[in-house]
């Protein structure tokens, strides 16, 4: 079968991101071993890479070769019983589905909601539920792209830590925000390595806090094999030559150092103004034109723009985009509105791939109101 | 960092395989969206691939993006409830692993092991155990890379199909031996990408019957979300342009796509050959210097030479190959005894590839003997 990469859009959907070139690149360069002294020195760079994009001096970080939904799963089997009560902030696909999973293994689940869609949740009501009742852990995405809604962290966690787990989901943030894992109290986060980092799939670092290494330690009896996070955690003990429980993908490895090495090169602080500037710019340029912002201003994520649509169906404006810039965008159907959903993170956080996007959507729109 | 590809070994170990040159480039070439129109087109060649692979014209795969451990605790969990009869056949380190996932999991163990190690159970003892217990399901591992045994997959399908649900790990196999799922009455079979068919790691495809199939459309609870097989299989039809509840490393897609078809250009018939011929080949030049071939004859398996050391040091012997040859071979020092795993499977079951290690080992045991 013939791939031809050029025929091919360049991807500014939400997710899998256009990696950075350098990334892609070195997945061909050599498959290692995935254990012993040779290897561990490449691993090792991988881990305090890793620790650092999630703002961490100390805790740990879990290298699973597994996506980041299975990684929720694994943390909600691992912590919690049966009848726990966990919290939900906000809405969206992934908190739909992290609810779910939570169903199946038979937590309480509770959930806050904005007042409407594309707002953030109301922190006051947070707080309430908390004295209410007695919520084990709060999950936030930090980053919803089925929203582009960014959630306030700091806010979050000014009423969370100290009284519940604080499980964060950086999939769309981590490599292009800061995450302050430590400041903000956070005790588990999921990072990622094909969305904003820039890397390829098949790594997702997840942080736990000594705290909650203590807990996997003090639990005496096992609830799974990989679908036990104590499992992950122990292998780093008793198999210092090879400290995971199973086979890891080298060459995602060393794309996803490549990729921290771009960011920590240019600085989180600037990487992560570099995002602020492009989602500022595409949503001004829209705005000005016409478009409608799905989520409120000072909800949004810098990592994925999200417009709202009246008039026009999304679909139309994605094969547009496709056949003229050969570049593909998302829509927001499966999340129920007819939207446009525009990811710029990570190598594409940059005006040389947003001006296309822009000048097509007015120029699509242009010709469809002239007809 | 640094990575320098000519400096690092070629792999010989029993996994990860050096890929084959084609399927590593090809990782390179560019990301895809991993849903959609676009997508499909190739993710149906990758279907019909590792449907071919396993020999199959009918039954589904199932495309797991995580590790092939990984994908028989989904396995176990999903079919059985606590106290379920699980027969395991032979001894070895996977072996042992499935044992533990099914311990973890509540089921019954049971598990028939050989005379001495390094040779096949007796068949009979299955078939009596069988006649005496209730077992709901057989696990064999086709090719046993801490023993480097192969079991008769023909022998235990007659005594096991239309009685008990057959799983096999064909991971070390997948690629290089045919496997016949149809013909043997394999109920469900784990393939994998990074060892014998010689492409990266990050994808497991699945085997399930449509018997399996229709066990899990008939279950109504959910056991889990992604360690349920039931939600992978739904998928199929809940998500026609996403089959799959999670996202997939679309790059380890190609690369399985080019691998596979060096595999089905060159013939599955003629590559099963090619490791056979490897495999004699090495069993006859080792034993005849004098090493002790650690299987007995009849069950060695193809894809990987396993020999026992008396008065010197496996990892003396690694090191010499490195140190001489720049190729890593594997110890059996995990698997508790003093000997050396030489992996020769897809693109290395070559002369070529072994021809020096052989001589590596020869040439180390000719001069520490002389000293």
């Amino acid at each position: 079968m013939r791939i031809e990469a050029g025929r091919h859009p360049i991807l500014m959907i939400p997710g899998p991101s256009e990696p950075y070139p350098e990334a892609l690149h070195i997945a061909s360069l050599k498959i290692f071993e995935h254990y012993g002294s040779r290897w561990l020195k490449i691993y090792n760079v991988f881990y305090e890479y890793s620790l650092k994009l999630f703002g961490a001096e100390s805790g740990y970080v879990i290298p699973f070769p597994i996506p980041a939904s299975f990684t929720m799963e694994v943390i909600l089997n691992s912590l919690f019983d049966k009848e726990s009560n966990i919290l939900f902030i906000n809405d969206g696909f992934f908190v739909r589905r992290f609810k779910d999973i939570a169903l199946r293994y038979g937590l309480s689940v509770h959930h806050v909601v904005p007042q409407s869609p594309g707002h953030r949740v109301d922190l006051d009501e947070v707080g309430l539920l908390m004295d209410a009742v007695d919520i084990e852990a709060v999950v936030v995405v930090h980053s919803e792209t089925s929203q582009g809604i960014l959630e306030d962290l700091d806010g979050i966690s000014n009423i969370v830590k100290d009284r519940a787990v604080l499980i964060v989901d950086s999939v769309s943030s981590y490599g292009a925000l800061k995450i302050d894992v430590i400041r903000r109290g956070i005790d588990i986060c999921i990072g990622y390595s094909s969305k904003a980092l820039g890397a390829l799939n098949g790594i997702t670092p997840v942080y736990i806090s000594e705290e909650i290494a203590d807990k996997l330690r003090e639990r005496k009896k096992y609830k799974a094999f990989l679908n036990d996070l104590k499992v992950w955690y122990e292998y780093r003990e008793i198999w210092p030559f090879h400290p995971y429980p199973t086979s890891l993908p080298t060459h995602v490895i060393l794309s996803f150092i490549k990729a921290a090495e771009n960011v920590l090169d240019e600085g989180l602080d600037k990487v992560e103004r570099r995002h602020w500037d492009i989602s500022r710019y595409v949503y001004r340029r829209l705005e000005e034109f016409g478009l409608e912002g799905y989520p409120e201003p000072s909800s949004r994520s810098p990592t994925v723009s999200v417009f709202k649509l009246n008039d026009v169906d999304a679909d139309d404006i994605v094969d547009y985009l496709i056949k003229k810039y050969n570049i593909l965008i998302g829509t927001s159907k499966f999340a129920g509105y007819n939207g446009i959903r525009i990811g710029h993170m990570g190598y594409t956080a940059n005006y040389r791939f947003v001006e296309p996007v822009i000048s097509g959507v007015i120029e699509y729109l242009s010709n469809s109101s002239e007809q």
